[in-house]
């Protein structure tokens, strides 16, 4: 069991920001920034990709709104959705979160973008696989 | 009009990896990694914010899927999921759109994390100011 999954079962406290059936908001206690805020689902999976459909639909749908009440609540007005899967990736906390992370006079996420450059056939190619993967 | 209403109405070739009713996936064509791939609603909105629900919900829904499915072609097993608001918050497009960038042998998103403390004071009237904002 997670310190998540403690926060949600009330054995831990949060500082909530919002709560329903599926999904839960709380202010992250290491923020990035102030308003950096946590948005976790009540489902007890590690990753992304292993969330049911119902539980990933639910956190979507509130995403803009906490979203909103952030920024306003903060007078942000730039931010970052950024969520990890995988120790390498920067995931401390095995169950999956959305930060939400205002961008504040210089505080915020810090980003290191190294791009390079798809090529068409072997884009092409990626795709077919990742489309046959998608079933 | 932004280049990826372009894509969505087929006016600008892309590598599809998905598409539905509410949500067209495609290759990034400046991937940080191979697979990054980018998951962006139909609506032409430029910030999270503001976005529906429906919108939200929807994207939200497959993003676990097509997470599964680029890990699956690719073979990575870590990855972030990004998303930007702001051009300060490194935002180029302005239409909403999800990065999922897997994390293969050093290649992918660099993240600079400078965390703060959140004083238990300050936590308690910032979250009653997002509570608040969110109705």
């Amino acid at each position: 069991m997670t310190i998540f999954s403690k926060i949600i079962n009330g054995e831990i406290p949060c500082h909530k920001v919002y709560e329903d059936t599926h999904v839960l908001a709380f202010l992250d206690v290491g923020p990035l920034s102030s308003g950096h805020t946590l948005v976790i689902p009540k489902e007890a999976k590690a990753h992304l990709h292993e969330l049911s459909d119902e539980g990933a639909a639910a956190l979507g749908r509130v995403l803009p709104r906490i979203c909103r009440a952030v920024m306003k609540a903060t007078g942000a007005t730039s931010y970052n959705v950024l969520q990890n899967n995988g120790s390498d990736a920067h995931q401390v906390v095995m169950h999956v979160h959305f930060h939400i992370i205002p961008k504040i006079e210089g505080e915020g996420l810090g980003i290191i973008w190294k791009a390079g450059k798809l090529d068409s056939e072997r884009g092409a190619s990626l795709a077919e696989r990742v489309r046959a993967a998608l079933g």
